[in-house]
């Protein structure tokens, strides 16, 4: 089964203590949807300028990403531009110019409305609710998000929660949404709000499912050497949807799992600028580090 | 076989956001001695004042913790005083009184120096060395340590590092240490300095151990509510090597497990203040949550 994934198609400028890159392809729905796409066919929604290099068009088909739903309107492409420091944990935004992403209303293709997997990318809480409502009977609904709508949008972030079957997102965001600071107490706390299955994400130190089926303590890939963790969290609520999208049986047999996919896709994303490594890898790269994962946790 | 642990035996006033707990017995070694008792027969090294309170001389009875290496001088119980921020992660020192610490040789009942598992516990390396100095020869010694000693005693700690099997610290001791912000690189550079097994404790997020037979991410055990984390470091190292003292086989075979039997004895540990929690438990509550980790981590 295919994917539907909206989020944001950015031109990225990222900055590290070591490098800089100018003009990168980024944005929650590219790194969601590379990852996604190892597993199942993904179709995505956005919005570029004119000014979006075709190469990274190519990028997408290559990876075989169904592009009916992405929008080329006059103007820029939306760009990012932002700084790690030294430990690669903290990040400042430099720049961040919405381009055609001011006006961007998603249309969704008449073929995308049957998308049984769903995945509402990091983005304007008011376009993902514009795609779950001319969405017509999904399967499963997971939305991310990212602390700038929790500052601005609160409300309709709150009440996309309640839409939706999963919600992801980092420990520090759980904190401001929640007030807890105990992540276990947060989770109890968005589960009230609606979704049956939270996920907080919290970097290297992996990530934490709760369901009506209890916790999962997922791990995060060890990595020696973190390049540039942009668009790791989309890579890994990536790879889990595409991941669960087509596995066999129900979301609760196979969301640990699905979590593991994710979290191996994120570590290639993190050993690259931009998506540079998660470009050059093969399905039985992914593999062979979930095979490591389960030698690094077993007891 | 039998642990020997030295370390500190202290009388601690703890504060947080909720409440406030004067003379808890606390120390590294009486947190480290109470865990390791739940799996094996434990001997204490360490010195308190004529003021040490009778209850805990019997609480350590109880554990059935040999007090032949426990001096009794004139003068003071080494006191800690702290204080504990919102999140409970951070944390400040308020006072330090070093009482009959200040003068402190640990001599080594001759029955203690066969000893085969061994753990300095955080306190001065001089008084770590000295206690190995008198060790004939043991089967596995561990050494845990604190940010003070890197600050003021950094080349005996160094020195210290390079004569045990393993190393255990916390994730800002191991920056501290080796200047790298990766905890897998830290790992690599602790290796270089000695010892065969080095783990890392993150806190609520886990410990990760390195050795010859490759990583380990053990995983903490989910809590809604810390009331205090004071020895919870001191209870994992104590419940890994009480675990070690009695299991079969070698290290390199017991290890996984011992770290996760550490890691369930320490979050009992940050349920109650100082040793409250600790001393109501029994190896049967351990043993449910060992079970609960397995499940939570299975994928």
């Amino acid at each position: 089964m295919s994917v539907l994934i909206v989020g944001s198609t950015a031109l990225d400028y990222i900055k590290t203590p070591h490098a800089e890159n100018p003009k990168l392809l980024g944005g929650s729905a590219s790194h969601a949807a590379v990852a996604a796409s190892f597993f199942s066919p993904v179709k995505l929604v956005g919005v570029v300028g004119k000014d979006f290099p075709r190469k990274y068009i190519s990028l997408y088909k290559r990876h075989k990403v169904d592009l009916t739903g992405l929008q080329i309107q006059e103007g820029k492409t939306f760009h990012w531009s932002g700084e790690y420091e030294v430990n690669m944990n903290h990040r400042r935004t430099l720049l961040t110019e919405l381009g055609v992403f001011e006006k961007f209303t998603p249309h969704l293709p008449e073929a995308y409305k049957e998308s049984p997997f769903v995945l509402l990318a990091n983005i304007a809480p008011a376009l993902q609710h514009h795609v779950l409502d001319q969405m017509k009977t999904p399967k499963f609904v997971v939305a991310d998000t990212m602390d700038l709508w929790l500052n601005i949008a609160k409300n309709e972030l709150v009440s996309l929660i309640k839409r939706v079957d999963g919600f992801v997102l980092n420990d520090s965001e759980a904190h401001q949404l929640t007030e807890c600071d105990n992540v276990f107490a947060a989770l109890r706390k968005i589960h009230k709000m609606g979704p049956k299955y939270v996920i907080i994400k919290k970097g290297s130190h992996g990530s934490i499912l709760s369901s009506a089926a209890g916790y999962f303590i997922c791990p995060a890939y060890p990595l020696h050497n973190v390049k540039d963790p942009t668009g790791a969290g989309d890579s890994f609520v990536g790879g889990m949807m595409g991941y669960l999208a087509t596995a066999r049986g129900g979301i609760d047999a196979n969301i640990r799992r699905a979590m593991i996919y994710g979290s191996v896709t994120a570590s290639f994303c993190c050993e690259g600028f931009g998506l540079k490594k998660t470009t050059t890898i093969k399905r039985a790269h992914i593999e062979q580090r979930v095979k490591e994962l389960e030698r690094l946790t077993r007891f």
